[in-house]
């Protein structure tokens, strides 16, 4: 059985999946929209399928699911209208930036009784998933603490800041997705603090560009989340958790496992330059993951609830910030 | 422009280079032969393409070149018929056990002008092929010594040892074809040592399962190669190249990069069970660039020379090891 | 030049001092003292140097410096006594639990002109010193965040926890201290979340065995502090600073550097046991240096304010976590 | 019970034999010889003991034990003379450069029935020496293959090379020493391959650089050492044992074990940059050896069989080289 699939955004990200659903044997690439015709037409060139507008798409028949990669704003309204027109939907995170919207959408999407994942990529990385195996397989026991580290090589430009909703529910809500997926327990309060290191703009655009935070569950279990916009030596993403019978940790990735030696020391290359590279085989698993739950019938995770839960938890961090507390993401979600 | 192909042999290696072909968005898998027609039906239900047999490929309009995957002993006849048929052609190595046979053969592919690009899978996996780049980029300076460790996780089946040609031309012919390629000079001369250790059965076949191979040009650069049949840890393929100015060294690969650690201490994975997981990216890489050799006109490499020097050094190997001195190359090539 | 040293106490931190000293040819341990005679005498009976009693090592002319390494609630009282005498002090940290006991006693040492290095060890482990060396040769560009990771291989027992002061005067005062060491920045607030995951009984006694602590100074830099009363791998020592250029780290330490590989994995051993074999190295050189400090007149480093300023620390981690909120350094000390 | 021990030889390497005693509770350094006065008082300004002639060691009573540190011509006429003496005697690498010399001074040893330790330091790394239990423990399996890898930071002075026996006597009989250690079963036969690389006077005086060498025991074990005389990274010491069930390895040291990321890359430190740092605790573990065999009266080992065994295959290497063919030990022993 293949799945046909109608990409909506042809940028960046879009052209990540795009990729994904090409090199799937299962899927199948129908249809690309986008806002500027002349970038789904480049799509296309590349990876097949044709150019339609979202209307088209929403009453195409040879379309089983849509790929959601447009800006922000615009992912509830999208997910509300496929939902109604049937299709099953992949959708990038966030929701939204607003709890409320989300909700809202949410809703929508139960009474379509409509299939949605949402795109936190992560989960699907062989290394992270082999660490979530490894915990359930009961190598390392009770998870007690968690640590971590997600640096990007550079800041955005001031534009994408203006609309990324701030670092939290930009950056760190990877990471907080993370901590849901390793902990096994919900996340009930939040500390965190952030400051301003790499670039004046992102201050005066009144977001921040390096935070850490504390994350608590009910028994007291922590994860702990250090995040910079900015490492010069590539896409900084490592996890450990330590249990009480041990750790395991995943390691940063490169492209090439080469190490050389010289008088001046031994040097392997820098990490991959970013999540388009880093993530190839999690975009790829994603969107197996995601075909497999169609012609399965297995729910759908990660789903809107992990959208919901994650963005709360980073409202509540921007809370903690801005207020020097303790937040419980319970007086976000109420 | 898209490449045709017709793959010859449907077997482990056929398959490996069915998915190498089938990934790639210049290439197409059009037809499929094979001895056994139930394997060309099971290869075609995945990969696509349809059942032809050798004769019909070889009068085919639609196919551009053909992947000789066979056994070893029709690889010289099948690169004649086809390098007659006009075809491009790209064959597993090596050409044929006996230096003679290849010889003739290659005289068919230069008389017919035929393109003949021979597996060494090896050149073109990312990690070794940047380990070349280095060199080239004269980070360490003029090359000295080559160390190359190459261990199979386990030992192929009696029947496969029979006609392999023995350790030599079966494994140890892709460290030949490495160190060939890395130490930019010809090897001349040989000396091999080689015991049973793993397998009394494959002594008893007149074969060995163990060895240690020191290689030297004309200007004394030496490469060192160390060869087991088994390796409890997995694919055990590690190459380090000393020069006057440093060394680079290319790491073995597992699939996850998790560490465990408990009491017991700090524990990585085992290695990729074998070359069809771990040179995946290679044979991709290598399917590509016989694309690109036929489509912008570069020549073959490596080509059919390469897969001669190659056999001759593991002919001359074999004579080390049975008469206990160091062998010319040239004694094998004349 | 000789230095001539009694020590004060003869129980485990005191053996680590007593081997320092004697394996420093500037150094002489003359005297012992300990409240069991017993210990003492087996001190001597390795260490040479003979056994006095703590007045008597006041008044004796052949005693240059004492070693504190008394239980806590003595040292206030002991630096008081030899500042009087007129010896130079080693004291091991804490100077004392209370922060009042504290500014009091070193009012003495700057009373009597005497000189008083606080045992924060780590500052001369060759790797963390490293570390610092990096930074101050601008190596990784101006700090901004670092990340510690230290972790006990195992709780001490419940009477230990009793006097201790509680896991953040205890434990994460070394880490305090190594924050302030590598920021390069006074520390001006403290967000902190503890809970009890090890071992019930130390969350009875008031204490906890699970922390995570986030510091912020004046200019925004942040560090990260993570700690656990267990780690089954060993002592967990690791610290890894990131600045606008780069990063550092300083990787963990084993007794051997050996990794075996086999059908299971490729393990490597657990770390070092604990604090006495992971710093042996640390602690020589920290004898050395408090040597070098004597001889050559230089002020000592880290001094009584170093101690006073990590205990503020840790007193504003203790409030954070109470009070569910940023606390300010300045909140402590005033 | 304290060792009382003279010191013959106050150069490099009896510097390090100071260092070692002198740090050990159970050693003293009586007295010191050098053919240079100023050398011998150099060295007992630092180490104690005073200066002696080598007679007046010879017939001293408050003398045990002696360590030849001198050169290796006049190794064998200071064995035979402290072997009469009585002394315990402890003689670095090689006992002498000429096999028959070598047993005419055992044949003296033996007929004192003196104690001779024979300084092949490595056993006593605390690395390879966890090789070696790793081994003995059966956690690898019947050993089939060792690799050593041997480089030297820089060639030795041109007067050096000269009365250095040459690359396989002075160099790789420490990895002869380590493989007969590791091998489990004696080394029957030699193929070695030298050539220069490095330096072209080291070619002029009849010396190579640049070696690989294999060693094969009865049973078809095979170990290929790899030896250069430059390494601009450091001094590279690696050692691996592949086993039926699995490998172990030990890994090179450095000083410092931090990594620093950038834009170039992830950097650690050079190696150690020769012997006398690298091994440090070797020389240590190996005087503290020698002791206990004294206390113990355990028999030495390394002993003087030891040392010819592995002067007859640094023969037999050289024999190899030039005559292009294997040589079997029993050419050079008889």
């Amino acid at each position: 059985m293949t799945i046909r699939f109608a990409l909506l955004g042809a940028g960046r990200i879009g052209q990540v999946h795009a990729r994904a659903v090409t090199g799937n044997p299962q899927a199948q690439l129908v249809a690309v929209a986008d806002v500027f015709p002349k970038t789904a037409k480049s799509l296309i060139a590349t990876y097949g399928g044709e150019v339609r507008d979202i209307d088209a798409i929403a009453a195409s028949d040879d379309v089983d699911g849509v790929l959601i990669c447009t800006p922000t704003n615009t992912h509830a309204d999208l997910i509300e209208k496929f939902a109604r027109a049937g299709k099953a939907i992949f959708c990038e995170k966030p929701i939204d930036l607003d709890i409320g919207r989300v909700r809202d959408c949410l809703q929508v999407v139960r009474d379509c009784d409509a299939k949605l994942m949402v795109g936190f990529n992560r989960r699907f990385d062989p290394h992270f998933k082999a660490l979530k195996d490894t915990i359930d397989a009961g190598r390392i026991g009770k998870v007690e603490m968690i640590n971590i580290v997600s640096r990007d090589p550079g800041a955005p430009p001031a534009q994408y800041i203006k609309v990324s909703g701030g670092i939290f529910k930009d950056m760190t809500i990877h990471d907080f997705d993370m901590a849901r997926f390793l902990l096994g327990e919900e996340v009930e309060s939040v500390s965190a603090v952030a400051s301003v290191l790499v670039d004046p703009k992102i201050g005066e655009l009144g977001d921040y560009d390096s935070a850490n935070v504390i994350l608590t569950t009910a028994s007291g279990k922590q994860c702990a989340i250090s995040n910079s916009r900015r490492a010069t030596y590539g896409y900084d993403q490592r996890i450990e958790v330590h249990g009480a019978l041990g750790m395991v940790a995943a390691e940063n990735q490169r492209e090439v496992s080469i190490e050389v030696a010289t008088a001046d020391g031994y040097t392997k290359p820098p990490l991959f330059d970013f999540f388009m590279t880093r993530y190839i085989a999690a975009y790829a698993a994603e969107i197996s993951t995601f075909i497999s739950m169609l012609t399965d019938g297995t729910p759908a995770t990660p789903d809107g609830q992990d959208g919901l839960r994650a963005l709360a938890i980073a409202e509540a961090a921007l809370m903690s910030v801005r207020q020097g507390r303790v937040v419980q993401v319970s007086e976000v979600l109420g």
